[in-house]
Order: structure tokens, then sequence, then C-alpha cells
């Protein structure tokens, strides 16, 4: 019965979170006019992750864990919703929404899987960690090379300055800087290109 | 510039794999009236490997092995398109179809990386692994619990019955004969609740 309990906890989280799978982020699809969502945009790192991973600051990365907060990170935004990194108003409350958003989704899990989950979430939030400095490039590189990739789309549509895009990704530099180096040559370049606002 | 050259695949591929979200499946979303995609039924199993793992028949796993294989396994479905499992015509040709997608596909990474991507992929095929077996039971479950809770929309259309739900998803049994007995319960459930054919 206990077990019973157990398996029918998991199932609820499990159904639970389909819901990420229509909380619509800004960023564009690279071959496709529509905008990605949060499950597609989590599959997509946790990806990159696995095929990016030589290049991480730290060399003796645990990449499970690195793969399991960037499968779960985005999950509060069930609730909260996805805020835009480039909404500075809407980022003022983002951590108390989150913060809600985490304490009912995870702890629909039996109470040691809430702990896990939760505290992987914390420490992806905290960017302490070298497996959440890592995971944190990953999440700010791939909508980066969205944008690159689709001409600027969502950053030509927010009226988007390199400047702001240099300042809220630098952090990008603590978990892989030949990354952050990459990243930097797309900004420009993008710039050049008339893809972004100088 | 050797350097640059292997990132330049690795981003290529990267580039790529984002038709995976383009790729529809047969499955509804269990709180919204649209097909998934792959990139979300990717993410959604990687996650229910996480939750899930100590129903594994295999206790001493490999989990980060089985996220790899599950993140990976349906790429080769960008050019291969998703065969919906009891599509008898479609599953003929399957494995001609998607080693060729493989082939193309993986070896848009570099050799290393390529051949790594290749031999999960092949892994995850076989069933032979323990890790692979789990891997393919949670990509039998999770379709089944989105048209259980769907109350058998996509059974419906195709007019399945549970004859062909039990025997296309019984080798569940290989990977967690646990999750197995849960998902036998669901199908009589099923049938009792008018979901699904007798």
């Amino acid at each position: 019965l206990k077990n019973r309990e157990r398996l029918k906890k998991q199932i609820n989280f499990i159904s639970e979170i389909d819901k990420l799978k229509n909380i619509g982020r800004q960023t564009y699809l690279i071959h496709d006019d529509r905008h990605e969502n949060d499950a597609e945009h989590s599959w997509h790192i946790a990806v990159m992750a696995l095929i990016l991973s030589e290049y991480a600051e730290e060399r003796r990365l645990d990449i499970l864990r690195v793969v399991k907060m960037l499968l779960i990170h985005d999950i509060v935004e069930i609730d909260a919703g996805d805020t835009f990194i480039y909404d500075t108003e809407g980022n003022k409350d983002k951590w108390e929404r989150e913060q809600k958003a985490a304490e009912r989704i995870f702890h629909l899990l039996p109470d040691d899987q809430a702990k896990e989950l939760y505290e992987l979430w914390e420490e992806f939030e905290e960017k302490e960690s070298e497996e959440s400095k890592f995971a944190a490039s990953l999440d700010r590189f791939q909508p980066l090379l969205h944008n690159y990739l689709t001409r600027g789309k969502a950053w030509k549509e927010h009226n988007i300055q390199s400047r702001q895009v240099k300042q809220r990704n630098e952090h990008m530099n603590n978990g892989s800087s030949r990354l952050w180096n990459y990243a930097k040559k797309l900004i420009n370049s993008a710039v050049k290109r008339g893809y972004l606002h100088k």
C-alpha cells in the first residue's frame, strides 16, 4: 500500500510536468517560424551538455548532475511563467514566484525525491557549484545561438542592444570561457550583420 | 584551427537537431488538445528516468547512460519520420530508414562523438543491455500513460484494441516488471472505462 502511494505520487508529478510543453519562450525555433517551449528548450540544452562538456571550465564535472539540473530547472515556470531575461520589471519578483512554484510542484513527489529536485533547482539558481555554472552557461548559450541563427528575430522584436546581451550573458564565462568567447564573436557578428542593435 | 573546426561541427549538429521539435507524434498532450513532438517526448522520458529508476529490473543501472539514450534515441526521426507503433506497413522498412538517418545526422559531429552517439542509438534499438531495456520501457510507458490520461484519444482515433497495446508494449517487462504490471492495470482499466476496445 505504501509502495502504491509512492508510485501514485510519482505518476502525478509526471502528469503535472506535461504542462511544461505549453510554457512558451521568446526564442524562435531555428528552422521554423514559431516560439519554442520550455520542454523543447530543456531537451535541447540537456543534449548540448553531452556534446559540449569538454568546454566546461572545470573538467572533472559530474555530467549526470548537470543534465539533471537542465532537465528540471524550468519546471517552476509551469506556475511562475517564463520571464524574458531582458524584462527588468518581471525579473524583480521572479525569485519569489519561482520559489512558491518549486514548493508546490516538486512536493507532488514523495518527500525524498521532492527534496532532491528542490535542492537541484536551488543549486542551479545559486550558480555556485561547478555543475550549476556550466549548466547556466548552456541555458544562456542556446537562446543566443537561436537568435543568431534566426537573424536576430527575437532581439529585433524586443529592440535589444548588444550591450544588454553581453551584460545578461557574461556569467557564461564562469561556466565556460571557451563558449563565452565564441558567444561574444556571435554577438559582434550579429551587430555587423544587422541582427542586433549596437 | 583544428579546435575551431571541431566546435563548428558540434554547433552544426546542435542546430540540426532543433528540427526534432517539429517531428509530430500520435500522442496527445495530457493537458492540451494537440499532439506532442519528439523533443518534448524525449525530455519527458528523460525526467521519468530520474524519477522512476528505482523500478528498473536491474538495480545497478548506469542512469547517465539511460538518460543519454533517451535524449538522442528519436533524433533519427528528423529524416525517417515518426512511425506509429501500430503501423505494420510503416514498421517494415523502419530500421533501414532510421539507419540511414543515423549515418547522416550523427556524422555531423566530430568522429569520436559521432561514433559514441551512433553506438548509443544502436544499443537502444537492440534492447540487449540493461540500460537499453529500462530506457525502452519508459519510451513505451509514457505514450501509454498519455493515452490513458486523455481517455484513449489516440487509441480511439486509430481504432486500437487492448490486445495490440499488450503485444506491442509487453517488452516493458524486460526493463521493469513493476511498471509493466502497472501499465497492464491501466490497459484493463482503459477497456472498462471505454477508452480502448477490448
